[in-house]
């Protein structure tokens, strides 16, 4: 099968003119076919406060109500997509910045309300395989922005991390999938403190370890749990890595 | 040769989500190929008025700093676009929001600088021909936002009227191409204070006369060479018309 990188980028890296252009830099090395998904929740906090639009985050996911999902399709649609897709033009990838709602590519349901009404945010449905294929095989790198639709209308706030998994396990049906988690630090730290701690390889029985011992807590917690759920879903293999060195082979933690 | 429509709509109508929904529904039953161009300027000047980042417009054309820039790559790319995408879907119309950038589309150059620095202002200098067939074959409906790029990593402010004339005239080579520019009156007015005084059809001859009596005059009058300009480069015929009865065969100002 044909190899297919899925390469998720975080706000950190994408929110800084510098770093975006280094880290984009690495990812235009990187060979096959390959897709990249961006967030950008700082700049969307930051807009909403210059707006003065309360942020309200539970759990990590952001509340969504209609002021909200307007900054955040104005952020991950508009600023942040457009800015990515320019710098890959530059860098001669051709690029094309896509939301849920282009081409029908990514539809969701908004969220039930249980406990939280999250409001404008979508849980993944389907992933529209063919058309991703298409662009593919065409030699486009797709750039998606964190929003889906329900074909209905509405605009819906979905988490990047989601997009990057939900995508890949999709597509792991026709392509060898690896998806990347890029971060500022160089992979899953057996020591918060000690950047060269780096653990290179994890299976589920080391992760269970690690996380009865304490090493593995908080953020990287869900992050790794979704890591898993994407290999019994058709992943290759989860790579977790610094942004900035994402074309090299051999760095990171490999998850499998 | 086979029909395509590009369909240029302004803000005003973009801008009210009851009048988008109507005039998109319209727009959806025009037949054959179509290409929709919208503008979004009030929308960006109300953020940035929110944002207390100055509009400056000079001879209708805004001046374009870099935090402007960021306004409008945020409202045209993000906001309005994401958006009618989004409504099309929902009306089963398979729709791609696009700006210059994506797929290389457009490519511009930045306006030099006479007497006047516009800033991030961008100049077309080509259209990607070979990526709109191959979108418009497989029945895909472009929705262009007002943004172009110039392959070096910037994004350039490219006023609506202007790439909806350019993109109609240069795919004119491969289809029978009708540049439609939809706004709030019926057509072209003899008399401004009477909405029934629409000239159903406009030839250059007429034009002049027109001109030198003064009944055509101010936003009209470049309106109106960019019509006739575009005709002499291939377009078969511009319309300018009401936005909200598009799909209608005879109506509005016909120029030839």
């Amino acid at each position: 099968m044909k190899k297919l990188s899925v390469v998720k980028v975080g706000g950190k890296i994408v929110e800084n003119e510098d770093s975006l252009l280094r880290f984009l830099k690495e990812f235009s090395r990187i060979e096959g076919y390959k897709i990249l998904v961006h967030g950008g929740g700082r700049s969307a906090t930051a807009l909403s406060e210059r707006l003065g639009v309360e942020s309200q985050i539970v759990d990590g996911r952001r509340i969504t109500d209609k002021a909200t999902l307007e900054i955040v399709t104005m952020v991950y649609g508009g600023l942040v997509n457009k800015n990515i897709v320019a710098q890959l033009q530059a860098l001669d990838v051709n690029s094309l910045g896509l939301m849920g709602a282009d081409l029908n590519i990514i539809l969701a349901e908004k969220r039930k309300v249980q406990d939280i009404d999250y409001g404008y945010v979508g849980d993944i449905v389907s992933v529209n395989n063919r058309v991703f294929i298409e662009l593919l095989e065409k030699g486009i790198v797709p750039v998606l922005a964190p929003l889906t639709h329900n074909k209905s209308g509405d605009i819906l706030n979905t988490n990047a991390d989601t997009i990057a998994a939900e995508v890949g396990q999709s597509l792991s049906s026709d392509y060898e999938v690896t998806l990347i988690y890029c971060f500022e630090k160089k992979g899953v730290l057996l020591d918060e403190e000690d950047e060269n701690s780096v653990i290179p390889v994890l299976d589920r029985k080391y992760f269970d370890e690690l996380v009865s011992l304490g090493v593995v807590k908080e953020g990287m917690l869900p992050k790794l749990q979704n890591a898993f759920s994407s290999i019994e879903k058709g992943v290759n293999k989860v790579i977790i890595r610094e942004a900035l060195s994402v074309s090299k082979e051999s760095e990171g933690t490999v998850i499998k």
